[in-house]
């Protein structure tokens, strides 16, 4: 049994505990921001976030800036980015005053944690790391520094905080392993200053983009959040689909149009089959006019509430900064606490006490 | 030529321009607090920081606690000996009010630069680095993850405080070229924020440890600065020699007798052949009360003002305060134009202004 179904298989009881004592709970999460927040982030995150923020889990956002830069070599518009996962968020009904929505590159204590961190694992460790390792082949350069140790910055933003509840994909697991086996290596040789955080599996399948492919903002098959009506009807009007009249359901052989089909079955709530059968023989011209109309239904709700945030003066601006404020006050204390265990406590040791 | 033979045809041309202008230059230097101080350090660098620091150079000395744990599993004792250092650089002439004495651990915002700084470097270049390469083969254990980065982290130390001059041996040279990379890649992709240092050699020769051996703590041949004139008798009565009456130099042959001589040398202002010939016939006996008195007499004043600083109350703690406080003020504002030129600049960035 792999230990992602391991992880899944123990799922009902996890949610049940949180259940029982939601206030026990922290959840760290996050996105990096390298685009714009899409449908697959509110489908196969967002809203689960919101649900536990709902429950009465203490929920923190990571916009984890510095993790830009681990695969290419610009930070170019990441501000812009930022600036739009917190409307995103917000529009999806994350609360700044339960929830904490903060950018790692300003948490200076946390990023600190790195140090000691990098000290409890291998360069092995480090390769062993399935991200890593893709992300390696994938851009076909030298490996950099960052990209390397980046699961052990994934642990510091996890562990900073003291999460005990880390949601992941499939993809994710061997950062939450590794940032499990940093815990404990730092409680064996100095204190137990961490918990050791579990995996949470989302229920949420995942979205593929409008062509089948996964869902991505390189890709040019993502459905934008902060898109406008008419700009969703022009992307997926440009989405490729093939000449069989027949509307099926078949993600090897039809891509496009199996793409196009599991959007609709999102944003409607049916299965990919319904429909595929509901379109019948009318062809890819009624299925992109049917997946207009549903996303743009679907996330109606959500544009009208992000435009109205966007024009609220200075929104982004104090969620930030009440976020950042928050992530600092955690990080600072939990860096003493490291500072107690390693020894390393000297006088005007945080940077606001001098 | 190799590059540190370079670097020390240079050198002529730096002091002139270091003398013509002392207070445009900042010095990065700084001890790995491992152990206590010894006799090597004192002679070997921290003279030289005394004259740098009274030439009207600014100095800043890094007692660099994080790289305790590079090699080792434990980071006890960290404190005592961070305490010790502080007291044998003050000893040792150097002003609290015009030199910042700091530990790294303590300055998150120089730490934080690991993680933009890492992203400027490849694997590959990690791997080139000498002492990576010679404290691998040394350790004999896997390679972690803080060993393979600490030349960043170097860099962080270095780059943080625009230091221009950073004093150095032979195997610290690609330190500073990895760190001269590091400040020109970082103004090539965003601005330059930083100086690009140059390496400084310090006239110094190599001191060697009693047994002829390189002095370190961990070989039990080091005059450690703090030890009294009787712990000194002791130690090197202790030292292994050779059974020939006739006291030579000869460091391949003779390792021990050459450490002794090479050490009363030192502590004496004469030459090593000198101070063979005066011994002449007396032998080994004869060598080691020399030896003794020429320790003992040379460190006496340092001793004697050691002792007094440690009786002052709260002395050690004041200055790390100071010292601390300066380079978190220095850091921060690195760090906030890090910030600017990456695009990563939000609301209560940093720490204070929640």
């Amino acid at each position: 049994m792999s230990s992602f179904t391991a992880t899944v298989d123990r799922m009902p009881a996890l949610r049940a505990r949180i259940a029982a004592a939601p206030h026990e709970h922290r959840v760290l999460t996050g996105e990096r921001p390298t685009g714009p927040l899409h449908l697959g982030h509110l489908a196969g995150s967002i809203v689960e976030r919101v649900r536990l923020q709902r429950s009465g889990v203490d929920v923190l956002v990571v916009l984890a800036d510095y993790q830009v830069i681990t695969d290419r070599e610009t930070a170019e518009r990441v501000g812009e980015h930022v600036r739009g996962a917190v409307l995103d968020l917000l529009a999806a009904g994350l609360d700044p005053d339960r929830t904490t929505i903060f950018t790692h590159s300003a948490v200076p204590a946390l990023n600190q944690l790195m140090l000691p961190f990098l000290s409890l694992v291998s360069e092995a460790e480090l390769h062993r790391n399935p991200t890593v390792k893709a992300e390696l082949a994938a851009s076909g350069r030298a490996l950099s520094g960052l990209l390397l140790t980046y699961p052990v910055h994934q642990a510091a933003d996890i562990l900073f905080c003291k999460a005990d509840l880390v949601p992941v994909g499939k993809d994710n697991l061997p950062h939450v392993e590794l940032t499990r086996t940093i815990a404990r290596r730092f409680a064996e040789r100095y204190a137990p200053v961490f918990r050791v955080p579990e995996p949470m599996v989302t229920d949420a399948p995942e979205i593929p983009g409008l062509d089948g492919r996964k869902m991505s903002k390189s890709y040019g098959n993502a459905i934008v959040l902060g898109m406008t009506a008419d700009e969703t009807a022009a992307l997926i009007r440009r989405t490729p689909t093939d000449p069989q009249r027949r509307i099926t359901f078949d993600p090897q052989a039809r891509p496009g149009v199996s793409g196009l089909v599991s959007t609709v079955a999102l944003c409607s709530g049916r299965t990919p089959e319904e429909v595929a059968e509901q379109i019948g023989d009318g062809g890819a011209g009624l299925l992109k006019k049917t997946a207009t109309e549903a996303v743009n239904t679907h996330l109606a709700a959500h544009r009208a509430r992000r435009a109205e945030l966007a024009r609220e003066p200075g929104l982004v601006e104090s969620v930030l900064a009440r976020g950042n404020a928050a992530a600092n006050a955690i990080a600072d204390t939990t860096l003493d606490q490291v500072r107690d265990a390693m020894g390393m406590r000297y006088p005007s040791a945080t940077p606001c006490a001098g």
